[in-house]
């Protein structure tokens, strides 16, 4: 799917779809164009031409791709229908909702997705004017905050995820976590799982990993960054982050669809931390390509209120996301959002990660400028978890210096034996 | 799709799934309970057997309904793969999370629809410990506050949304709203498209909107209900409530997915006004039927954050929704949650709704405890919108009698004509 080309200059808000029709295409366009702002089932005396004009909202583009015989998605069409695929765009005035991202989502991804002349329908892109930039300041610290935070300078973070998920202790989260800063890691986060459960509490839990963590920065010194899983209610939230600070960390975690974009947002303006923003949950607004999400629209809205880290699978991932995917949402997230105001993320790539997708890897990202995170590409490692985080560093050397994996290797012991294992 | 039955006296989280699998289901059975809990793709030597006892998730049940040469959603299954499908129910130990709604979110409904072995999952149902009663109250007004503050004692709300959608400026919004209460309405919503957009400044249409509601509650003897769209960050919500009381309003609305879990119960621990809870949305969280949310375990989330009314689309709706899933929406909005903590709220139909559904809504949710809210079913009445209202009554009136609509209009001029354009 192509990316929107920006109407830069445009003050209206922008979304395209894929949509799927048992109605003519452009009968269809206008039902939905109607039913997302000023229309309605019937005509209206009072949806005055002048109204529309001002309201409505238009349709930018229609371009017919196919014609199936067979509906995506179930519905009650009439027999013998065939449906028609094709782009679409449509475009609002700012006017009828002002620079509010919560609204934005309820106009251009509400109740369009149900209407009976909809065989399919999957939002693609999402264009705001840039008077949202003025509203929504986007990542607080993206890639330099996070880069001077995590003492990192240069080349990807190497992260891993604390496994298991959920069930250990305080104490046991902080001994891994002491493992892992033994072996010179960047980050280390929370599974989406682990919250603040009365078998792990989460002020327990920091305080334990923090006093690694500061151990730690007396040998490397950088204090090696954790995201504390913070997910809860917006109270909750606030508290936990001033607790994280107040220890000396260095970032928080979140679960995007489990707090919204006003929570997120609430978040964002509480927090004096990066939020490492996960997308759990991604699977039932994105699996059925007919229906739903595509990650470019998806990602921008949580970009603009306020995520730090976006995640974005990984190649070769253990998920049912294909390698293509993976790039689009990739190159959606290392995009600017806007020329003045690009708002930059952290990509975090994660899901059966090794040393052997690293080169594919910065071919997609075109940047060092993410977090990598392994679970087993590390602790598997023969030589211990030290000598797993170096051979990921050296498997991302090769791919910035495109040398294949096995050329450096020969010199490199711990890729070496990686290459053994990955 | 039977309804969970409930644990009562399980300590434990219960999620029950209909699931797809390219797998055998026992194992794919034990991958999800396996990822959505202490395991995870790689066998850890740290996840202990105790561990795993404490923490696992359980597969409690596991039934397979069938198999089928092709899997319901795309992925990379093996050549020559079936596929089976079964009921499966889950269960967590509430430790792992504790009484956080957010947390659940992520736990039961995470990153699971994305396993590679998964060609279709969709969530069913939801148990809760009742200890989730005890930190999440549900809704503050439900039906007896709604019917308090609305001044109906019995019989359903009849009510409308604001049309056009968007566009109407303050003081044209209000003078919708004065015919409408000149009508004698019981309820009337502004459209989700409308929030608080430069064109028709939320206190400016609050203040012109409330200025006729009370010049109607002069001659009513009571405030007809209005349901201020507020949705948005979580301070402007808090503002918009606030300013709604200050002007004597009795009602606000919000879009559920644009706000999340979090900004609900936030808004809910701030208000002193019922919530009208919109799902705009809902299509692409459920309009797969092998992907995503069922609505009886979704709407129990937003229940226990907190909403009053809860929309469940309508029957003979102009949406894709067929009528069986209508009544699964009901039948679910109107169980309690648990005995002693039932949590009703009023469930909210519409979508092209006349008096000719009114029997078989009433025989859907057995109650009268609901807004009913009918656009062109009012306006489209040849002697204008108070014998809409009227008409609507009567056929309400017929529908709980059980006497046939066209009998009940022989001497009810209203009805009779309404029976003519419905």
């Amino acid at each position: 799917m192509n990316m929107l080309q920006s109407p830069a200059s445009s003050d209206r808000i922008h979304a395209r779809y894929w949509l799927e029709t048992s109605e003519s295409p452009a009968k269809a366009a206008e039902i939905i164009a109607g039913e997302q702002s000023s229309g309605t089932f019937l005509a209206l005396a009072n949806e005055t031409a002048e109204l529309k004009e001002r309201s409505g909202a238009r349709v930018e583009r229609l371009t017919v791709l196919d014609t199936v015989d067979h509906p995506s998605l179930p519905g009650r069409y009439a027999a013998g229908a065939r449906f028609t695929r094709c782009e679409l765009e449509l475009s609002w005035p700012l006017g009828n909702i002002g620079t509010s991202l919560p609204n934005v989502l309820a106009t251009v991804a509400g109740n369009l997705f149900e209407l009976q002349c909809v065989s399919g329908l999957r939002i693609t892109d999402l264009h705001l004017p840039s008077a949202f930039a003025n509203v929504y300041p986007g990542p607080a610290f993206g890639i330099t905050g996070t880069r001077a935070l995590a003492g990192v300078a240069h080349g990807p973070l190497i992260g891993t995820i604390l496994k298991p998920s959920v069930g250990m202790g305080p104490e046991q989260t902080a001994a891994e976590v002491q493992k892992l800063i033994a072996g010179s890691i960047d980050f280390i986060k929370d599974d989406e799982l682990q919250a603040d459960g009365p078998h792990c509490p989460f002020e327990d839990r920091v305080r334990a990993v923090m006093r690694e963590v500061h151990a730690g920065a007396d040998r490397l010194g950088r204090k090696v960054m954790v995201a504390f899983n913070l997910t809860g209610e917006i109270d909750e939230m606030k508290r936990r982050h001033d607790f994280v600070q107040a220890q000396g960390g260095t970032c928080v975690m979140v679960s995007l669809n489990s707090v919204g974009l006003s929570g997120l947002h609430e978040l964002r303006r509480h927090s004096s931390l990066p939020i490492h923003a996960h997308r759990n949950g991604w699977g039932y607004l994105s699996r059925h390509p007919a229906l739903g999400w595509d990650y470019r629209p998806w990602h921008k809205l949580w970009r603009l209120a306020g995520a730090d880290h976006l995640h974005v699978n990984g190649l070769g991932n253990k998920f049912s996301e294909g390698d293509d995917q993976v790039r689009a949402s990739v190159q959606a997230v290392t995009e600017p959002l806007w020329p003045h105001a690009p708002m930059h993320v952290m990509p975090v790539f994660s899901s059966g990660q090794t040393g052997l997708v690293a080169a594919a890897t910065y071919a997609a990202a075109g940047i060092q400028d993410l977090i990598f995170a392994a679970g087993g590409g590390i602790f598997g490692h023969p030589a211990g978890v030290p000598a797993g985080v170096t051979a990921l560093r050296q498997a991302w050397d090769a791919a910035v210096a495109d040398v294949p994996l096995a050329q450096h290797a020969a010199a490199r012991p711990e890729l070496q034996q990686a290459l053994g294992f990955w």
